[in-house]
């Protein structure tokens, strides 16, 4: 093991990073929506996922390829990745509340996979029961859309969860036998394959970083640099599809499989960081670029195709049909952590958040126990094509998402602060408790339905220390107010966040006013899908208009470009605690229902009369009756029909 | 052989219509579009589809179960349907001209397929060379996907045209041996079964036409009604996509596949045609009403979704991933076709002129070698993902559309007029000449250029007899002027058509005059993906804009609500004769290219400096260099950036 291993008790441990994160167990979250997640993630969604590991397949195919279990394989041929997420999910919330009531169910779940997975292994190290059980013969032969690498990933993921958690070294052990399977066939033994789904990359730098051993990392450099040389076979999906139609370094823009392309590139800054790779960290930035300006959703979700779950063209962002898979708005979460470690900006901080309390938070249902796959921004009336879509299941026949989901929330207290020589920097604001070396600090907010943040230091090192705080751009203003000054402008530096120098003491207190009245947004003019139309964010919510809520049919419903909005406090059946936005609007005229859906302009009819439109934040859709949603509503326009 | 047999050389016989259909060969198409089309359809395209025969792998794929070939199968399941489409194509063509210089060639071609065809046929009269060669065993054992009889479909519809278009009987008997099994199997012998891709009931139907055998007829009737009964396996697609998901009578509105759902339709209305079955040919009706209003591009295109090549739900019209598939148009035109003739409404007429001129039309570069599979709206700038769209090809792996192209194109004289007890009814114009029993008209037009079209009367029974002349829904105004009279406003009748009756005399003319103002046209508010666009419109034609015509960069430019537009006739490399439209609009500002792509109201930019616009007609679109192109042109507003 090497000296790194003990360092981060979290996902992420860079060893030189130009903020370093914080363990999952220095940071407590008492209260607002990340509280709330962390509660029913740990009391309903981790049993539920428990269960599934069960009826879904996973377990009872290991214990075939153990030779133990009777039956056939079950599910897909990634499905022991839906155990490793599982694992990695248990290791965080066990780190997260060791002595809570599940510690011991936790510890035997570890315990008891890793012993499966350590006999289902075979002696040279290899693991994975779909190819072990149906298809022995193509082991490492279908790369392409075999998922053998993917797997691993996820595995050496769960193995670092679970040895940083304090959960023993059992996974790790069948991990790094795993690993150095791959090392010996991929790295020495000159075989250039790379999987069609990339997310080893990441994973074996994780296991680097735990236990020092460099081939891990050598092996994902060359994973990384194999990409773009069309070494994955022409599937249907074409080289697009799986990033392999340039090499990484060169690619300008992000295409393809989104959750591919997203975990490709959280790898990308992970070996650029370890190995001191400028250009290629400069590609990966560049990539983020042209990805927000041009390909991410309001949400922060990404990938707009059903068709191959891909990203679609630049400002290609349609909100009924864009996919915006819940593991896309993980992947972009890790991707966006680490950027901000590298760089210490905080517009990656910014993402995190957008995605974090949108994309992310709408894949799951209040109760915690239903999960979207696909999240997309509207949904219409009388479905028949898509019935399926817009109301949450219980588990999915591929259930990529809801482990991910879980593996996310129980690690969530490592997205919020971290620390670097000059102090503390605080990036996502909940209620509770950051302790960063010999800095406590204690947070109070109604975050996000109120936009004040009071900071409290408990204890602090002698000597001067900067406390950063993020300012989210979307705030307009935002104010300080030192426990012992005046209030002043908050004006964030070119990194986007308020830094306050000086020799802090026990007891001081700041507090930061963010800045939550509501915002009537519209899209860039390239987005062809959005034209015409307005949505609205308060702080970090972005806002999305159920029928449940409106007096008139939602669809006959715009709102006016000058829109009074109001924000209103609102404890909701099924949904709790919120506040919902009222906004102005106008009823349009009925639009005639017969003959083709095109007409001369002159025919157009105006708007009549006005109206209250009602929104809820997005992501707590589909927490009741399931109707018509729009994210994006239409703009009132003279001559709109 | 039934009396039917000699009724009518063309695709379409019904035993029973409110208008009649005329022989390919009573009707000759002298130029215009449609002369050019057939032109290049004969001299081009169909001597490229002949060569395809045999590069394809369809002729060999048959040698191959006729066991005289060497090599394996080539292509999809459905290849054979490919030398079948391509010999209605050589029939009809044949058809039109009997002695042109092809003519042996044609004749060749069909009796060396129709004994290979022989040969490849099992005794009990089976034949499908994918199922002989690679899948004997599954024979008539995965109809869902197996498309048996969606080939033996199109292997009906050409043997009803070579023998309708005088060449021989052979392939007849071929079709007569194959559809008697299926009688034996699937009606007679009890099996339920349907095939997943529909095709096979209209053209039962129209076997049933030729050869007065009604066990055709009653088969197509139970293939029909046992749709809707979960027949079909579940796929991985679903019953939606193949029909299965409700009775074809409670049916409310167009699923799925696309091409599946139109044949479907054709053969739903042929079996209540022909067995008086009112309520069946009413819910055509109401799904054709849904679907016009809601489904419908504006060139007539149908299929909204690359998943699934869907239509999608209602109003889900996106302009840059719709699929509007060439072949969707085709069996679109077969279907309204089918309720024109029973219904005797100009509606359909209107569609088919819609359709013909646009979604088809588009369908083939202006050289007739290439093709379009996937007819988008749209093209952008700089494309990764859809870089193979919206540049046509010269044939496709799956090569269901070029073959379709060129038997609709050789069969265009059908579609022009009809006649009835009362008289003739012209529905679509071109230069030619039309002959329905003893009436001799000729037509002088330079439609769709110009609005004007001249009708004089060769020869004309004794007696008094109806004219009737579609007036397009898009004309605003319309004049007629007799050669013996003062020039009066067309009005038309709720059918759509304006009526003259008296006693012709040989050398009466009159012209009608239509209106060809181009217009500009907006999206019911419902399609949200068009909302606050608009596009142009002259006669029957819809325009699209290409970057090749413009002098600023195509997604800067946006229309004014009440903008000018300027007809201007042009011949244009490439493309050749054509009227372009010069339509006044606006420099919008620079739109900023970082951050996310929304941004509050208050941020956003009004347009600038005043320009021109220049459209093509869409159907004429990639015939130069294949950059971006709009048929949906933004309309400016204020308060957009």
């Amino acid at each position: 093991m090497s000296d790194l291993r003990d360092r981060v008790r979290g996902p992420l441990a860079p060893s030189t990073a130009a903020q370093r994160p914080l363990s999952i167990d220095d940071v407590e979250i008492h209260g607002g929506p990340f509280g709330r997640w962390q509660r029913i993630n740990r009391e309903a969604s981790i049993p539920l996922g428990l269960q599934q590991m069960e009826k879904s397949g996973a377990t009872p195919n290991l214990r075939l390829a153990a030779g133990e279990g009777e039956g056939t394989f079950q599910g897909y041929r990634f499905q022991d990745s839906d155990l490793y997420k599982q694992l990695e999910a248990v290791a965080w919330e066990h780190c997260r509340r060791p002595d809570g009531d599940d510690a011991a169910a936790y510890r035997a779940f570890v315990a008891e996979s890793a012993a499966l997975l350590a006999r289902a292994q075979r002696p040279d190290g290899y693991l994975n029961s779909h190819y072990q059980v149906v298809k022995p013969d193509k082991i490492f032969a279908e790369l392409e859309h075999s998922h053998e690498m993917y797997c691993a990933g996820h595995l050496f993921q769960a193995a670092v969860a679970t040895a940083r958690a304090g959960l023993g070294d059992g996974l790790l052990e069948v991990a790094r036998r795993f690993a150095d399977l791959l090392v010996r066939r991929f790295l020495t033994g000159g075989d250039d394959g790379i999987d069609g789904h990339a997310e080893v990359e990441t994973a074996l730098v994780e296991l680097y970083r735990l236990t020092g051993e460099r081939t891990y990392l050598e092996l994902a450099c060359k994973l990384i640099d194999n990409r773009g040389r069309g070494l994955i076979a022409r599937t249907g999906l074409g080289p697009l599809y799986a990033q392999d139609h340039l090499p990484v370094r060169e690619a300008p823009t992000a295409v393809g499989h989104a959750v591919r392309q997203l975990y490709l590139e959280a790898g990308v800054v992970d070996v650029a960081v370890e190995t001191g790779d400028a250009d290629l960290l400069a590609s990966s930035v560049r990539r983020w670029e042209d990805l927000v300006a041009t390909k991410t959703a309001i949400t922060g979700g990404h990938g707009s195709r059903h068709d191959g779950e891909a990203f679609g063209e630049r400002y290609e962002l349609p909100p009924d049909r864009s996919y915006n898979e819940s593991c896309a708005a993980i992947a972009a979460i890790h991707w966006n952590w680490r950027l901000l470690l590298a760089t210490g900006s905080g517009r990656y901080a910014d993402l995190i958040e957008r995605t974090l309390h949108n994309a992310f938070a709408a894949s799951t249902s209040a109760d915690g126990v239903r999960f979207f796959y696909v999240n997309p921004l509207q949904r219409r009336a009388d479905l028949f094509e898509d019935a399926y879509l817009g109301r949450r299941r219980e588990w999915f026949a591929c259930a990529c998402c809801p482990p991910n989901i879980m593996r996310l929330v129980s690690s969530l207290g490592h997205y919020v602060a971290t620390t670097d020589d000059e102090g503390v920097s605080v990036h996502q604001y909940a209620p509770g408790v950051i302790r960063a070396g010999g800095i406590t600090l204690d947070v109070e907010t109604e975050y996000p339905w109120d936009g004040s943040v009071r900071l409290t230091v408990r204890s602090a090192p002698g000597g001067a220390w900067t406390l950063r705080m993020r300012v989210p751009a979307w705030s307009g203003s935002a104010r300080l107010t030192p426990g012992w000054g005046e209030p002043y402008p908050a004006v964030p530096g070119a990194d986007g966040y308020a830094a306050i120098r000086r020799e802090w003491r026990a007891g001081d207190t700041v507090t930061l006013d963010l800045d939550l009245t509501p915002r009537l947004v519209v899209p860039h003019r390239g987005i062809d899908a959005l034209r015409g139309c307005a949505a609205v964010e308060r702080g970090p919510i972005v806002y999305c208009f159920e029928q449940i809520d409106q007096d008139s049919p939602l669809e006959d419903l715009a709102l006016l470009p000058g829109a009074g909005l109001r924000p209103v406090e609102r404890d909701l059946p099924g949904i709790g605690r919120t506040v919902i936005v009222e906004a102005d609007a106008v009823r349009l005229p009925p639009a005639p229902p017969q003959g083709l859906p095109y007409t001369t302009v002159s025919d157009a009819a105006p708007a009549t009369g006005p109206a209250t439109a009602v929104a809820v934040p997005y992501y707590q859709w589909d927490n009741r009756d399931g109707g018509v949603m729009r994210v994006w509503m239409p703009l009132a326009q003279p001559s709109r029909r």
